[in-house]
């Protein structure tokens, strides 16, 4: 029997769709990067995915999990022609959430946003939000470890992970399903499989940690003179509201327009315009912080400084939304202008400042009237440097390899990532290569083979295929 | 030329301790574990580390990474003699912080406390407390990956570690000493050394991340009829607090009594005696924050509620390091009353109570009349399960293994870990051997061949050295 035979007699009809039929799971969201694959494994359980993984292991033919392929960086596609997709859409349970311990157990294909759905009218909440949740699936956002705006606050998806169930490469399922934070019983396997996108196993089941819920919120939009006087203002918040900041997004004039322009609904509530824009939330559990003296202090601080120069505080629910939508739709606003080059980048969240300018500088250099719009976390330093071409030409003119690698050297040496949030993925290949120093290279490569020996698991991600190292 | 004349001619008078002299060095802290090394390395750069480790290494000899020796696990001495024993204490430099990021880098040897210090006067604190804080170095707290006090807030020492350098068993030094928070450019090298206990290489350098420092604290000290009680109080206080709570220490009126009869200085506040006693920090770093309103107020609903029988805020910062105090010598009441087992467990929060309670029915079961005292933190279900003789007793009657192995296993059912915070070592060796599921095994010894292929780092430690997977 061949493998598709095999692999339709394991899933049954519900859960095999031949190769002919995977047009809708085989090209990634920017349609950029996909080729064929054999077909597309939906289990249903645990051990569906465990047959699936052995007999995709006997036959030698890769394997590519895929969540909600919400992804950037082509990580839940194939690589090349044949490869399975397994899709864990199908397994999207989520258990009662044990509030009393602050944690709930999950199926790896539960979308983020039903999570946080199926927590609503109890005390807590599963803080992790980006702008995919609609479609993002828990076990992809384990694999890509994401981020989201409240990282700074409450972590990355690595640090909400308290257990987990991987089945790995040759089939065999990892129990680690233990519901605790403080668990230093050998090495931190659950913490190395967050963000091996999906390259060492795939991740069926998770329990993750929970916040106590907000009972109030206040949020602001604020214009700032530029980057530097927003970087300036953001350690003043950190310092005076610290406990209760779970926001500070940030993003740029052109950014603004592009998605005035663009994006249907949006409308700009302040009188002025500027050089740089903040989006502040602060959040407490108590009824009893004084949220709006608290961020309004501030505020005032920032003015008297020079700092902030135009600003409002969201009356109502209707508003906070429509503030977070200015800030949320700068992705789409940019997308819907053309042609892009994406860049996710982080450094320490004090040089933010010192990025966008030395940036713009060898951005300039290398293309001339580049367009530059530079949005993300404040708190973590993450900057989302995207570009358009200058007004006129319709593309990069090839330079966005080289555009790329030097951004991502300039992150390198202020001591930050060129692979912040979204993950490396096929896409980053090449700046891995040219990044990476021959010994982190050589213990990546190290736990690679450790782990996935035959090289079955999510070929040419994170690793080139065909590197020996 | 011998090894110990070669590392003698690396090191310098300074830097290599032979074996003769070495027994500062080669005992644990609780003195039961520790055979006589070669010699003792004292490094004073990452590079003399380097060439110890490849002269170690092209020996054939064992290396024990060794921070401040304060460990309960035995990690961090020799388990056979002959053994290298790599102390980090000269290198104890702190670099200026990068207040505007939120970090600094620090070298593995510097003592926490130390860090605390130099951090004084700044906004920025290093949220990571624990009782032995005053020997403890950073380098053996990134090893075990440590927890204590503050750690469902801010997060276990893998939480607050931004990058590293490591130095490999065969002395090549892996660079990554980036500085932020968000890094997806592969696999998460950071995390994985985290907890290691020094078996996959040894730390020399970190970079840690910083919180903003608190501005205004309220403390108070609880009795309440049990832990079902402290457990339901605790749930209330993280739904009502959660943004500020930042200690929710645990302790018996056993643990009272043998700290107030041992240690000097203590006095007991409260005018009652009670099944068990809270120790509740709020912090905020805003002044408008009403803590001592936020935290009477639940109080009183514990009290009307009837889980709360007694209680007091701290006046005065006297007064708050004295209700500490009481939390932070109940080890040292139980070492002073004589020989003890130690059991450093974790369960989900919820179920604190519900493991109390049948670790005693097992306890009395094995051994009539042993006395319990577990203390420890409830934000994370962190027990330390900790039994005294049955009074008249001079010990357990060999008891302990059967004991601690059936302590083990309730955890382990009730998704918790038999080893939270202090690490496995030499000294949970028999407990891993009897728990970890065959794949866990095999995964974690793939590691350790992966990245110590010869068997030189801290042999012996979370792995047994001759088992063959």
């Amino acid at each position: 029997m061949d493998l598709a035979a095999g692999l339709a007699s394991i899933l049954g009809p519900k859960g095999w769709v031949p190769g002919a039929d995977a047009r809708p799971w085989s090209r990634d969201w920017l349609d950029r990067h996909g080729e064929a694959p054999l077909g597309v494994a939906r289990p249903g359980t645990t051990d569906e995915v465990s047959r699936v993984m052995a007999a995709c292991h006997a036959a030698g033919v890769g394997v590519v999990p895929q969540g909600g392929n919400t992804g950037l960086c082509s990580a839940a596609v194939a690589g090349r022609p044949g490869a399975v997709i397994l899709s864990l859409s199908r397994m999207a349970g989520i258990a009662a959430p044990d509030l009393a311990s602050g944690s709930v157990t999950v199926e790896a294909g539960v979308i983020l946003a039903n999570l946080h759905a199926a927590l609503e009218g109890t005390e807590m909440v599963f803080p992790l939000h980006l702008g995919a949740e609609g479609s993002a699936q828990i076990g992809g956002l384990i694999g890509t470890n994401a981020g989201g705006s409240h990282a700074f606050r409450h972590g990355m998806m690595s640090d909400l992970v308290l257990g987990l169930e991987v089945v790995l490469p040759d089939g065999r399922v990892w129990n680690g399903m233990r519901a605790v934070q403080k668990d230093n019983a050998g090495y931190a396997l659950r913490k190395l499989f967050c963000g091996a996108e999906g390259t060492l196993g795939v991740v069926t089941r998770a329990v993750l940690r929970l916040a106590p819920r907000p009972r109030a919120k206040a949020t602001a939009l604020l214009a700032l003179p530029d980057m530097g006087a927003a970087v300036a203002f953001g350690s003043r918040l950190r310092a005076d509201l610290g406990d209760v900041l779970t926001g500070m997004e940030f993003f740029s004039d052109l950014g603004l327009d592009l998605a005035l322009r663009h994006v249907p609904g949006l409308a700009w509530p302040l009188g002025s315009r500027a050089g740089a824009y903040l989006l502040v939330e602060v959040a407490s559990t108590s009824p009893l912080v004084p949220l709006d003296e608290m961020l309004s202090g501030t505020l005032e601080w920032g003015m008297a400084e020079g700092l902030v120069t135009d600003g409002a505080l969201a009356a109502n629910e209707a508003q906070r939304a429509a503030f977070w939508r200015l800030r949320e739709e700068q992705p789409e606003g940019q997308r819907l202008e053309g042609v892009q080059l994406k860049h996710d980048i982080s450094v320490p969240p004090g040089r933010i400042a010192e990025f966008v300018e030395r940036g713009a500088g060898l951005c300039q250099r290398l293309l001339p009237g580049v367009r530059i719009n530079p949005f993300g976390h404040l708190g973590d330093g993450n900057i989302h440097y995207n570009l358009s071409p200058p007004a006129g030409q319709a593309d990069f003119a090839g330079l966005g390899p080289e555009i790329g690698l030097e951004l991502a050297r300039l992150a390198d040496r202020m001591g930050g990532s060129f692979a912040a949030e979204h993950g490396l993925g096929r896409a980053k290949i090449a700046l891995a290569d040219a990044l990476r120093r021959p010994v982190e290279r050589g213990l990546m490569a190290s736990l690679k083979r450790a782990l996935d020996p035959a090289g079955g698991m999510n070929p040419g991600v994170i690793l080139r295929e065909d590197r020996q190292e």
